[in-house]
């Protein structure tokens, strides 16, 4: 086995773990917040109650809220701006994957300067940041535990992956109660979002004993939890959609991930999509697609979603692949590309394949990847 | 399921992690280091590779030695009396427990002020500490990542345990490779040691799914890999021990354990014993004292040492436990208390009994203890 790295934050975890982010706050050293979250958090109700909590115990804040889903170079530079200006010391942020991603970015640019493509890429990062204290909303993203930043350069119409060890947050809290105010959709796109960087974490060609111990156990859970979720946001499924998501993530921060995201990000980047919505298009064709280079991963992540084997291994990984596809089609999801982008941008594909392959999740992936290979393959899911 | 709280260091794995120590210290802003160590890491070579690796890089050094199995609170007082004489700011500990309690103590004192004593039992520590840095020469302490530190008081003869999240080192590297200079009886000490981590972590009444999770792992892998790395070494058995340890160190630092390691701990206080003696005399005793407690708990371990379920979850428990206890036959070593305490002695066991029942670990056993319970434990495994 090679040397491998292995970090995640501190976590709370647990249904009111919400409550604890005043001495979380205290802790960092917190005297002055920068809190990140977005409208749809603001009218749950999510950030008043935060900012209360903040206000009862003397902690100075400013807010920043300028979020859109797949966050936006000029949004993270303009948070930035605004950190110094009001000379704040902690960033708290409350969100999806988009929020804490911009959060991370934010950090990034306070304490390093410069613009947030400076850092696309591994280990780009060298100035330490400020404290970072994460409270997610979703069960998915895994940014709250995550070495990863995913920002849209609006100029070259592309996901930058940012990894950098420094983005780990120090302490983050997973409630989730905070799930029981998201939509439907926006449990199942995280809920597949975590399923994607579960595989895609254990066929990495980086993955160590620990991460594919999260991997299995997130696919495993995810699996069980998610329909009961999706279909009455049942507290108890939501919070073993919370502890699976959270293996997820500290599986794919440490392992990183594949040739499926690299290719989610580019697409994402192009066509402005939510990222859930392409895994339950992508995943299980990528699956095949390494299956002569991780013959006996695939197997196993087979026999957990099958929860048998089922004949020799190659048996095994493609039956564990085809239910897989089988599920993602009980969730109501698009499982084409067509039914996301309209024909006349088919062309387009070809750009944003050469574009995946520049993405640092191919790196990892089992089997080396072309862009030539990448078009075939949004050919076999058109 | 209650709020749960899970932190552990950044990992290095594998074999020759060792030699990236220099880069981990300039992480930690190192210019001048107290390295502790111990004689038999002296002897074996570790601490001079070490000590010229730092020098290359140009890093200067101090170095404190005055380690002992079962750890005295004056050698920790003397070891932060030394750190702050030195100018030193980080700390760098290469050994087993007995030298990375030393280093924790040390930091704890250094930063703190007064007496190890002052800090006994859960969350007395509130100064930040400095940096450490740490590795581990055997696989089973857990100290190298947990929250856990714990000293003899040579004044009451018993063993203080320290309980922080700030004793938690900033980065931990674990090499096996380093693991091939200790004996086999160390092997198998620190391998029993880290059975009992897990399994009592596992029947903890704070562990968590993220716990049991390292907890079951840990029990599968050390029984699986210990038989040959104490017949012979091998570097592929150490590394699955190594890496079964973390997750043993990883599990009952963030659930904590229970009486049994209550009484290993005033044993040892009382008795100099070496820590890893004690597990297979108490561990099955302690486990089957528990079983009303953790009936459903105790089956899943059984499952797990059996490799699969046998009648109900009774059933699975007593064979499980009646399996573990013919493994701990099979290593060699003592499984009475009679082989270890003089016979003359064993009245002190009366003060010994009293003694564990104040240790912070009682705390989070299934099965609430007293002092009485104790003693009727010990005459069962005298």
């Amino acid at each position: 086995m090679n040397i491998t790295k292995f970090a995640i934050p501190e976590i709370i975890f647990g249904r009111g773990s919400f409550r604890h982010v005043a001495p979380c706050a205290q802790r960092l050293g917190a005297r002055r917040i920068l809190l990140v979250s977005e409208e749809g958090i603001e009218q749950a109700g999510w950030v008043d109650q935060l900012r209360q909590m903040l206000s009862a115990e003397g902690f100075e804040q400013a807010y920043y809220s300028n979020v859109s889903s797949n966050p936006r170079d000029f949004q993270i530079e303009e948070g930035a701006r605004f950190y110094r200006e009001q000379k704040a010391d902690v960033i708290l942020a409350i969100g999806g994957g988009s929020t804490l991603d911009t959060a991370k970015g934010i950090a990034i640019i306070a304490s390093n300067g410069g613009k947030i493509s400076d850092y696309e890429g591994a280990n780009q990062v060298h100035n330490p940041l400020p404290p970072m204290l994460f409270i997610t909303t979703t069960a998915g993203s895994g940014s709250d535990v995550s070495q990863f930043c995913i920002v849209t350069s609006v100029e070259r119409q592309v996901k930058m992956a940012i990894i950098s060890r420094t983005l780990i947050p120090n302490i983050s809290i997973i409630d989730p109660l905070l799930l029981t105010t998201i939509s439907r959709t926006q449990i199942i796109y995280s809920a597949v979002d975590a399923i994607a960087h579960a595989v895609e974490a254990y066929l990495s060609i980086i993955s160590s004993p620990l991460t594919e111990l999260h991997s299995l156990r997130a696919v495993d859970k995810i699996l069980a939890a998610l329909p009961q979720a999706a279909e009455n946001k049942s507290l108890d499924a939501m919070e073993v959609l919370s502890s699976a998501s959270l293996s997820a993530g500290i599986a794919f921060s440490n392992a990183s991930l594949g040739s499926e995201h690299a290719l989610a990000h580019s697409l994402g980047g192009h066509f402005d999509m939510p990222h859930g919505v392409v895994h339950p298009i992508l995943l299980p064709a990528f699956m095949r697609y390494n299956l002569d280079f991780a013959e006996k991963k695939l197997a196993r992540l087979g026999e957990v979603i099958l929860n048998h084997r089922q004949g020799n291994d190659r048996e095994t990984a493609l039956a564990g692949i085809a239910r897989l596809e089988e599920f993602f089609g009980t969730l109501g999801v698009s499982t084409r590309l067509r039914d996301e982008i309209p024909p006349e941008k088919r062309d387009l594909l070809k750009e944003v394949c050469q574009m995946a392959v520049n993405d640092a999740c191919t790196l990892t992936n089992p089997r080396p990847t072309s862009a030539h290979e990448l078009l075939t393959l949004c050919g076999e899911v058109w």
